[in-house]
């Protein structure tokens, strides 16, 4: 496997890095960002993975999300992978919503997304095995947080994985496809109308279907125009109601869904990520 | 005048927004952002002016700056102006270091650039008057900052208006056009052949004709690709050491030219500023 560095900047005394290498799972050449803290050379740092949103490549969350300081001060490795597959022999749709840069975190099986598409084995299994064979990371410590569909990305991953990830936080999540225009759309056209297909890919059917996480932060903004039609944090709150979990919600007033909210409160998630994966 | 609000989003307590007019020194529409604070309507709070680099527009710094938590926290209103005018009847070059995205705050003599690259009469007057009018801002209490190409507009905006502002700062500032391959083009093209016409756009030939500024803070990068090259930050330091100015130049081991190596150093510098301005 080839792991090719594209950049590299000093950035708040750690390294904001970019990589690329082969996937086998998608087929493609995938980019990841990833920011190391300066540590000695003989240490292992935990890692906190960030799946973004919509839209998004590596690229967003490391220019917008004001993660490098708080990692640096907690000595936490934090990885933005991409949203999806990428390059022009990859199947693609108009929409903002599905294709490249929509990848929602499944493997598909439906045609012609099946071939590239294979997002969830891509994040879950072999993106933590470069990172591992790579850098000095941790991995009996790892966290996971992401954005809208990057939160619900980080959700269900979690929620696969018992006991991987010590610590699982998303900002403004889409928690349930099923339920949601977005949802609908994308697993449609990955997974195929069996809806019995899906639920593995809804943290709200997961936690109905019995998977649990010992505690969960969520910060959703009030003022975010998705929030209703889309992201529906009350499904959340209700499913793990009814399973005893007891996740924390923060509803914050007047923030939107943009990255000025995320990188208001990211500095909180990594901290809280820090005390779960350093205690 | 009008003044259009085309977005807003609440950031670190504070409000991020980016507005348009219509300006008379360029007889365009120019594109600003501004970083509101949260505070008493009653209150005026200090003005930090930030000019950007080559290519940028009013939203670089806004995403990848990392400077709202800071001036969140010390009560200081953020602005990002544009680096030149826009619009399709403007005149432009093909290169990133002409034309669009590279007004160098200077008011062009030349043809075709006279009529819209009034980019000194802008930043020094017009964006000033509506600023002051339309924000709870105290003008009497400015201050001045930039970076690369934007640090040189801010050494020779401040340098040429002794008392204006309470606090100068730069990032990895082109120090002299006057000596420098993008100065020469740039300054070629706005303003002629006659290199004296120049002296007022250059932070070196300035102190060098009398002009002082009783504390100046830059930092830059010693990775910096364009230090030797374009920044030369040593003739400023020359400059200063001949006129008995102490400017604190701190060389940054390891950084680079890029946002990476400003936001990591920000803060610092909002704090300074802030010092200053709430004196």
């Amino acid at each position: 496997m080839t792991l090719e560095k594209l950049s590299e900047s000093l950035c708040h005394g750690g390294s904001q890095q970019v990589w690329r290498h082969q996937s086998s799972a998608t087929g493609t050449p995938m980019t990841f960002a990833v920011f190391r803290p300066e540590h000695r050379t003989t240490e292992k740092l935990p890692v906190l993975w960030w799946l973004s949103g919509l839209t998004c490549t590596h690229e967003n969350a490391m220019i917008k999300c004001e993660y490098k300081a708080a990692c640096a001060e907690h000595g936490i490795v934090f990885i933005c992978p991409d949203t999806s597959p990428r390059g022009e022999d990859v199947p693609d749709d108009e929409a903002y919503d599905f294709g490249k840069g929509a990848g929602f975190y499944v493997n598909a099986t439906q045609e012609p997304w099946a071939r590239n598409f294979q997002m969830r084995t891509y994040i879950e299994d072999e993106l933590p095995q470069v990172v591992a064979g790579a850098f000095d990371v941790d991995m009996d410590r790892q966290g996971i947080s992401g954005h809208s569909m990057g939160g619900h990305g980080a959700l269900t991953v979690s929620l696969r994985n018992p006991g991987r990830f010590r610590s699982t936080s998303a900002f403004a999540p889409i928690v349930s496809p099923l339920n949601c225009p977005w949802g609908d759309k994308a697993l449609t056209g990955y997974l195929g109308d069996n809806r019995d297909t899906w639920r593995q890919y809804d943290s709200v059917a997961l936690i109905e279907d019995g998977a649990r996480l010992p505690e969960v932060l969520i910060d959703q903004g009030r003022a975010d125009e998705w929030l209703e039609p889309q992201l529906k944090t009350h499904l959340f709150a209700d499913a793990c109601r009814r399973a005893g979990m007891e996740p924390t919600i923060r509803m914050q007033e007047g923030y939107d869904h943009s990255y000025f909210f995320v990188s208001t409160f990211i500095a909180d998630h990594v901290a809280w990520h820090a005390e779960r994966l350093k205690a």
